[in-house]
């Protein structure tokens, strides 16, 4: 019971409270394999509810979903040279294809004669896969565009591990279309970005900024890579899902070409774009407070929790006559609603678990209420109580969620603007850095200096905001001219 | 255009038949990695739409869903005895954590200094990670259920693959339960069959047989194993979906123990149960004929197509005006429908290909129709057509589509008794066991019995039907006394 109390203060430690969140409210934990792990029911509730809006935006945008293998061939990878650069390093590899009892009983053991001619990589994204099936789908304009969804698990041998935020193997999504023109490939790249960033204001109620990565940051094999990047309330940043322009460089990897309208052979121009469980991190790290998770309404697998308080089964089965219609009511307007009359936990227990969970409306009915016809509504956002009637709590209570659905994103995007601020020298960069948020500053336009500055101040170019202010300047670092101010911060 | 007519038929051969039709009705295809396949759109569709069938299934009868890691340590396997024997042979070994670029620049190699301090494997089932994963969960009886389900990827490194019913990668989801009391484990493994054959015989319209399995045909580490047994056109079974109540044998070996409410510290019972995307195989194989796939509407991705036949823009309009309240009306009754108005198909060709994809119903619309305010209507099950008034037409389709889900059924309930003899001697079986389908027979109970008989025939025991004939008798082989009769036949 105690232990539900026992979360770390963000003050204390803002990594060590977002830890024993994700385990206390029964989110996440590790998994006897290392980097790996496991999401346990409540925590893939909310999953379960991102990917079925994803799932449905990604649909009305014209998408079908489809399946390919886990498994990529080795040299697969080294067809398209950048994008081996950026990912053949660290990954699973399958070398043998069978096991065998041990000779001295000791248990099993990988059977030597069962070596593969060439070994395998478990998938860290799927372009290399996915492309060499296009190839043997397109031959002519008319078999264009396909526009392909995935739903899958990936890995990426990752040597520094957190929950949700970096996982050996983490659960996304992986759009891969192909197009017979760069202008739709490119409105392709933007529209999905589009869809990120509803769906990141819209539902996870988070403010995100949506911007195209400089070159440094760029997808390995894209020509750009679209971002939205939000801001945690730590101050650092955490880039939330991208969507890549990938050219012609897959297709011409995997040779991949079509007769177009005229006549003429040509490659294929590519797109590709994913979410994935990260997008949990942020979603914990963007509202949740020192009593637990708080859920924006959208994302909330219980919306509505109704406790009572009795002595006995008399007033329990008075207050049940009153909940009972209201549970109907609430369920008919699409309400999620739990009622918690579980005899062997104490209310005060329940209100803290509840306030872990993140639970958007707590209502609450003792004897009392029923003798005045009220009852009490706790909000999670603010925490704050008040005693209502009960006549009209049912459209009181679907206010409410909208309510707090828009407080909480109102609240994330006026800390994301406190936290933004424009600064001119590199002095003043490297001391506000130090106080996290996203800072604009004027940058030259090369590697070379962003490097400089990752390896200064640990802070990396976010983005360049698209319809944000695109005023000229001089660069911060080196006073040669600035096209614009980008965004920098330092980031998960 | 030609080759959606170069379906070989089920009389030529019905393997061949299988093939060309997974393929050309675009449902799946293989993939450049060895006995894994690429699900295709309209394939992977349809199971979309039998995993939220079965998700909902499973949420109503209060399980829900999480997700356990893609990779086993090896060691895992060997602490259940019964379960390395029958898993640990055949499966995708991760030795190696990195590549790293070949020197002499020809593409990316192992890097041998990347070598796993412990090899894993890739999933073949999940029991032992999830009970490794219980162990820390479940202390006392109050922690008891656990009644997760996992959608998810499992490999098993087949050597024969056809695609969806046997391939080395496939989909799937897995029950995994914990429970206080053998009863209440047993009643959880029955329930979940039932599960099995609700969503069988109300969506796939696939009459199985509920059955247990002998003990040669058994889980590896099951104490008992339900099954659901569907019949093929071909004469052949198809094992759709098991339940295995698994008694203490994980708990066992992972040692998970509860405290129970008499204080006392006890092993934890358990089942797992789960169907794969081998059910897309016995779906096709069930219903599907020499014109291409048949879906019962319940599982059909588009339900209804409706085709004009026009010769200008100006009868193309007047049958848009005839249509749009049709579609509108048909999408308000939950029904999908396609309109398809494509001008550079001729109707000839998409009346082949929507035959080929096994679209329920398909409706017709000239402009001779618009004047005598008729429609053609062709249902996919027998073909035939008719023309009917335009007036009232959306009831009838509704109508027309539970008739062709309960016709689907009916035929296979049909194909099934008439496929299902009883034999009494050795010899008959013999014979009759070539014509193929269900044979019931006296069997004396043992495993020898059985292995001599698969030996001699190559049929196994698909089950011990539940709620069939128990009449005793003698075995067919050895002459002993035989509790019942049982179920064989020759398998996928």
């Amino acid at each position: 019971m105690a232990e539900l109390k026992e979360l770390t203060k963000r003050s204390e430690s803002y990594s060590q409270w977002y830890n024993d969140l994700v385990l206390k409210a029964d989110l996440a934990e590790q998994s006897p394999v290392r980097g790996c792990m496991v999401i346990k029911p409540y925590g893939y509730a909310i999953w379960e509810k991102m990917q079925r809006v994803l799932d449905d935006m990604f649909k009305e945008t014209g998408h079908v979903n489809a399946y390919f293998p886990l498994l990529i061939p080795k040299s697969f990878l080294s067809r398209e040279a950048e994008h081996v650069e950026g990912f053949a390093k660290e990954c699973a590899v399958v070398t043998h294809y069978r096991l065998k009892n041990a000779e001295d009983g000791s248990g099993v053991v990988v059977d030597p004669a069962a070596k593969l001619e060439e070994e395998m990589i478990i998938r860290p994204t799927s372009e290399t896969i996915i492309w060499s099936s296009y190839k043997n789908w397109i031959q002519s304009y008319r078999d264009l565009p396909i526009k392909i969804n995935q739903w899958a698990n990936v890995m990426r041998w990752e040597m520094r591990t957190r929950l949700f935020l970096r996982t050996a193997e983490f659960l996304w999504q992986e759009g891969h279309t192909a197009h017979a023109t760069r202008e739709e490939a490119e409105e392709e790249a933007r529209t999905m970005l589009h869809v990120y960033n509803d769906f990141a204001n819209n539902y996870m109620a988070l403010p995100v900024v949506m911007g195209v990565k400089s070159a440094n940051e760029r997808f390995a094999g894209a020509l750009d890579t679209y971002t939205i990047e939000g801001m945690m309330q730590d101050g650092k940043a955490l880039q939330c899902g991208t969507s890549h322009f990938l050219g012609q460089n897959f297709a011409k990897a995997f040779n991949v070409q079509f007769v177009d309208k005229s006549n003429n052979l040509e490659y294929v121009w590519a797109t590709s774009w994913g979410v994935s469980t990260r997008l949990m991190g942020a979603l914990i790290m963007t509202h949740s407070d020192d009593n637990g998770l708080v859920l924006p309404p959208a994302l909330a697998p219980i919306q509505v929790v109704i406790i009572p308080i009795c002595k006995n089964e008399e007033q329990m089965s008075t207050i049940r006559s009153k909940v009972d219609p209201m549970i109907a009511e609430l369920k008919k307007l699409g309400i999620t609603v739990k009622f918690d009359d579980a005899d062997n936990k104490r209310p005060g227990f329940k209100f803290a678990e509840y306030e872990l969970k993140g639970v958007p409306v707590r209502l609450v009915l003792g004897a009392r209420d029923i003798e005045n016809g009220t009852i009490e509504v706790m909000r999670r956002d603010t925490l704050a109580k008040e005693t209502r009637e009960i006549e009209g709590i049912v459209d009181y209570v679907k206010q409410l969620l909208d309510d707090i659905q828009s407080n909480l994103h109102a609240k994330a995007l006026a800390m994301r603007e406190a936290s933004t601020r424009s600064v001119d020298t590199y002095e003043e960069f490297k001391t506000e850095i130090e106080k996290g948020g996203f800072i604009l500053a004027h940058w030259d336009g090369t590697p070379e200096t962003e490097e400089q500055i990752k390896n200064d101040t640990k802070a990396t170019i976010r983005c360049i905001p698209l319809g944000w202010d695109e005023t000229p300047g001089t660069c911060m670092v080196t006073g040669k001219p600035s096209a614009r101010r980008v965004l920098f911060a330092r980031a998960y």
